[in-house]
């Protein structure tokens, strides 16, 4: 069986072809700038060479449509023909409360997921985009449709609700959500495995830590609180992104400055986290240059995220009472050994105890990072969300085929 | 030397009078309704029966006035003279980046004072009337000015900078202050007073929890973190202000209410918290009462209550890397055993331990509640602003007469 896996941005669409027989990547790719001229599509077919092509696709069916002529193509092709493609899997950032689990598209589906639009407006109507544009080509390939929220489904009330008027979460639907589920759930899932205990008999924290960060307690293999929100702007400190502060300082700056609420909104979601405080980059690889060379801001900045994630976790040591399992994932915490480093440092009272030399080694598989006498388990497990949407995708469709 | 301590809100006036030399409360009360009609005197003198008065009381300088009649009153009075007033000692909500300690006040003293209104708008005006209404009553006595954030000002740049674009701090001085300063510092040092142990050598949180509430991490002897921020709105869920929450929502909010800024500032303060979501009270006392009654909202109110106060305690312990000594203070922390049993219950990784029988004691001393066990010393301590603010005063006061 061979699964299409799509996330679909408003200007953009990412794909990968996954054969499930092994689980490898037949071709990924990208395209870029949807709408606009020179749309750029890159596709990286395994085995093969790179191929970039530069045309006008002025929608998500025509850049639908050039993903599939890639895949067949006489030279970049993996495919013999388009009808190869059993199911085709999307991510979708909100899933409300509707959502608990992944789900096959139909019309009450889609219905739900506009629905949401309200809590997503950036991103859940740029993936119905993409469903439909899917549904456009390829009318009769069941679709499947994947949440970064519905991992999260399992909070308690307690983690879940704000202390605010009752009426905002009956009318307005404002609660936490939590996001990155999808990594969340596979990450724990890996390390139950490598570990060669059932996920239910551990209790976890799980950073993930990529440009969005979030810090997740995941207590018998269900998410039991996590750091984002009804928005990804709560939680940690990330690289554009705020996280927590005094909400107060929202109307105190409107005032001050005289924002908008768009633009009070940019302000904490795209000027504001490691890039403000260093005044330099989101990115944590220049930020680890610059305090190589002395930035004093860039280490403040740095500082400052550690501090900030080493609190999320001692918060979620104690909301589990205890910790067996402590795991990083995600473009920072898979790469940057300083981080993890940091972190640890100020956790011996947990008898957290790194492994300076496996803390250094980078590799793409799972593994252990803290020393043999460490109380708790610190992995570093490389994250792969666009296989958990496959393996869902798959499990659906089977499924549906036999029932 | 006997010392008057005031606390001046908008529309009420506060008041303790102090022997120095036993630390003993010679008198105190209370005037209500400032500025309104029939405004109320409460006074209780020690030693004799309350009085009560109900007049007009237009301003401050009247209020001060009458409270000075009331202790030299050939009845109800504690004083021969008024002379016998060495030092007034006024507590201050918001002393900014200026105030790192207490001070005598003079121009310049209330000058910045007058500089932060921004920045505590509801109470530094109200203080600055009382101070001025002190000096027209009582022109040749000295002033003091405590400050409830003058203790945080030792925190590091990690624990006090929000993670937002510098120019707010620079330009409207967006920061961590942290609030209930005063009774943070008089707990911490009664408590290591008590373990006979130099505080320097202690890992303290401190919990002060009332109607509003803070959580503070105490290293060395000093504030290192605290959960209130630029405004008393930030960390624990309280019980009429919501404390942490998505930013985000702040502006959702406000759009589908479309709610002003102050409207919005009042929900999150003033109808946000245990009131909120137990739909019935802030006092902790009706909830749990109602908790008893089988109330299932009062039930889930405790509940996060907890939960969010557990998950501070586990994130500044992990600021600190460790924990000797938990503390509770002020009306619930002092008197709310089901709290306390509750927040500890889920700290057993920690090795906090209670001793159940001794948490059920109801008293006005300092006392241990943790078992001879427990790693980490559990304490109640009943919290005394104004003898610190009386203190604060009398060192003062006598340092500037001897030199």
């Amino acid at each position: 069986m061979k699964i299409l896996v799509i996330n679909a941005g408003s200007s953009s669409l990412k794909y990968q072809l996954y054969n499930m027989l092994d689980e490898s990547v037949l071709a990924s790719g990208r395209v870029e700038r949807i709408g606009m001229d020179s749309s750029i599509v890159t596709h990286e077919p395994a085995g093969k060479p790179e191929a970039r092509q530069v045309s006008e696709i002025l929608d998500h069916v025509t850049a639908v449509r050039r993903v599939l002529e890639m895949l067949v193509d006489a030279e970049y092709g993996v495919l013999t023909e388009i009808g190869e493609i059993d199911a085709v899997g999307h991510r979708i950032v909100h899933g409300g409360e509707t959502f608990k689990e992944s789900v096959v598209v139909n019309q009450e589906v889609k219905l739900e997921i506009r629905r949401l639009f309200d809590l997503a407006p950036l991103h859940n109507p740029a993936h119905m985009m993409g469903i439909n544009a899917v549904e456009a080509n390829l009318p009769d390939v069941p679709q499947v449709v994947v949440f970064d929220t519905a991992f999260h489904q399992s909070m308690p009330r307690t983690s879940y609700l704000y202390p605010i008027p009752t009426i905002l979460y009956s009318r307005h639907k404002v609660r936490r959500y939590g996001f990155h589920g999808t990594s969340h759930k596979y990450v724990s899932g890996q390390a139950a495995d490598y570990l060669g205990k059932p996920i239910e008999s551990l209790k976890i924290v799980s950073c993930h830590i990529g440009n969005g960060a979030s810090c997740t307690a995941i207590l018998n293999g269900k998410s039991y609180d996590t750091s984002m929100g009804m928005t990804p702007l709560e939680g940690l400190m990330m690289g554009t992104r705020s996280g927590d502060l005094d909400p107060a300082i929202v109307p105190y700056v409107m005032n001050k400055e005289e924002l908008t609420l768009s633009e009070v909104n940019s302000m904490l979601n795209k000027h504001s986290g490691m890039l403000a405080v260093s005044g330099l980059s989101s990115d944590m690889r220049e930020i680890e240059q610059a305090m190589e060379e002395g930035d004093a801001k860039a280490k403040l900045a740095f500082d400052m995220y550690v501090y900030r994630l080493r609190k999320y976790i001692g918060a979620y040591t104690a909301a589990m009472n205890g910790i067996d399992v402590l795991l990083f994932t995600a473009g920072v915490g898979e790469n940057s050994s300083a981080l993890r480093k940091a972190v640890c440092e100020g956790l011996t009272f947990l008898g957290v105890e790194l492994d300076d030399e496996k803390n250094a080694v980078r590799s793409k598989e799972t593994r252990r990072i803290s020393s043999e006498s460490s109380k708790v388990q610190v992995l570093v497990v490389p994250t792969n969300e666009e296989l958990l949407i496959a393996r869902d995708t798959y499990d659906l469709v089977k499924r549906k085929l036999n029932g």
